[in-house]
């Protein structure tokens, strides 16, 4: 099926999209991610954590790039024919969208939404070629475990036992394949919101669910406003990684705007790991989080009948560790990319 | 003028654009950079380094929103109309362009290409008002010279004697209101080229012009080809941070490659500062600095009469400190923007 390309503001950050589907998804995670209830669903699971790379880094990078490739070769595409890349993961300097970059040679547009990342190069990706630009994009998103444990959390306060609060950054990457040529029958991106970022005071770098908490209620309930539809007209809203601490408060947050989304609500994070699996606390979390959840896990309900209507709803905390020991507050972001079975 | 807004590729990561324009510019420097040769195009020039901020950080997000806010008002605009806002910046998880945007509290799509991120912005931004997404779109990046220093060189071998290699990070912010409603006689952004990661094995972060020039050639010869022009066409091509060491190499390049490009190249960092300013060695350079170059002094030469047809083509250098000292190269990345006086 062909259709006319388009887009059409329907609110400050929403925007309507028509032309635009998703040709393939690919997800690659870890051996504890692969434990999971979800570990049916992924392309690959690692055995372990290095998969034979000298470094956590460079074994971020191996796995984003997996992904990636797992996601153009199920499409029958060579890497030639992606027109854009858009990527993003939580490394300083955006290095694992950089560096795998380098290898596919493919015009790149890095983002950063924390944990945001996949749903803002989703939908930005959506955007391109519903305005007319290019035909094949991949968006893509990755974290690793290792890698943002020593970047982020050692140099904090919290030590080495873990809070029940926190969060564990999933060792997990995911791709999308856009394209313009919609799939029959397939997956079509009907609408993005890109969020704001919204800032309740919370410094708590071991609670990141109620940091990201306001921005996922904000970002949801104006993405339903402006599109004109409600939380029941979706089979399923899915958060990031608001965890079990964030999804309640984000539920919270919306029933006092009015607006009950409770019963179709769930989060990536709190569906990647069983919640007794240890030190998971919160539920996952990191750019891979949603990333490989949707490529994996949604995508597929989506395609398999049983679901229909999607809104994903990735959630990021903006900090960093030098703004956490400045006293700086964390504030959150969420972008929300609709998605619907044609 | 109104005109009908539309995208077209001209090839992969090249696209026309139609109905885009630039409706001001504003950018803010610190004392070092005032001094310099463009000094008197600045909107404003701090008089020192902190401008009563605590830290470096906080004084780089102070620039930074001090640029957006002018351009803002120079539009005649509230915060409320601007539609999205796109933005990057250099500091690990891009805390200046999401603390911003904590303040604006616009949708907020942050970037990153490292000193490329302005133009990956303003290019992004235009494509989406191309599009037919929002109306008007906020593209801002900036730098600050301190924060930069600490967070990625003294951690390096470099030591405390700059090598004559060596850029200077800029203290600059410099910001863009895109609009659908083009100005008359005003700047309309014709076109925008997506740089490729390219890599040249260089290992040397005290001599990032060199590390950055193959990906100005790459980008600008893709930019040219797909565009079908030659580099008379324009009055100036312009690199964001080459400095004295990379414009040579890029414009031998693309010699290499039969394309003349040295009459009508220039470079942010070398427009920057006087060259005997103690300490600049290469030139400047940093995600401020194209960006406040382009937003004083370019546009103004643009708008003045004397130039019509600029092609803004900033250089990022894709490294960060863990990756230098995990032995990594230095991949470089260039986003272009096409810009031409209606």
């Amino acid at each position: 099926m062909q259709r006319e390309r388009g887009m059409e503001a329907l609110g400050p950050g929403t925007y309507r999209l028509y032309g635009v589907g998703i040709a393939t998804t690919a997800a690659v995670v870890g051996p504890k991610e692969g434990r999971g209830p979800l570990g049916g669903y992924f392309d690959r699971v690692w055995p372990d954590d290095e998969h034979g790379q000298a470094t956590f880094e460079a074994a971020e990078l191996a796995l984003a790039t997996e992904a990636a490739t797992v996601a153009v070769e199920r499409a029958g595409l060579e890497w030639e024919q992606v027109e854009a890349v858009l990527g993003g993961d939580l490394l300083d300097q955006l290095i694992t969208t950089n560096f795998a970059g380098r290898a596919h040679g493919r015009p790149l547009l890095g983002v950063f939404a924390a944990c945001a990342s996949f749903t803002e190069a989703l939908g930005l990706g959506a955007c391109l070629i519903a305005g007319g630009g290019p035909r094949t994009v991949l968006a893509m998103a990755a974290s690793h475990h290792y890698a943002a444990e020593r970047q982020f959390r050692f140099p904090t306060e919290l030590g080495y036992q873990r809070l029940p609060t926190a969060s564990w950054t999933a060792t997990a990457a995911g791709a999308t394949v856009l394209t313009a040529d919609v799939p029959p029958g397939g997956l079509i991106v009907e609408a993005v919101t890109f969020g704001r970022v919204v800032d309740y005071g919370q410094k708590n770098p071991n609670d990141m669910g109620s940091a990201m908490a306001p921005a996922a209620a904000d970002t949801i309930l104006r993405h339903l406003q402006a599109t004109g539809q409600r939380p029941g007209d979706f089979d399923r809203i899915v958060t990031g990684d608001l965890g079990a601490v964030g999804v309640p408060l984000a539920a919270e947050a919306a029933r006092r705007s009015g607006t009950e989304i409770a019963p179709v609500l769930d989060d990536c994070g709190l569906l990647l790991y069983d919640r007794d699996d240890e030190d998971v606390h919160n539920g996952g979390s990191g750019a891979g989080c949603s990333a490989a959840v949707f490529n994996a896990y949604l995508a597929t309900r989506l395609l398999g009948g049983s679901w229909r209507h999607l809104l994903l709803a990735a959630t990021g905390a903006l900090f960093s560790p030098t703004t956490y020991r400045q006293g700086e507050s964390i504030p959150g972001i969420c972008h929300a990319v609709e998605i619907r079975r044609g």
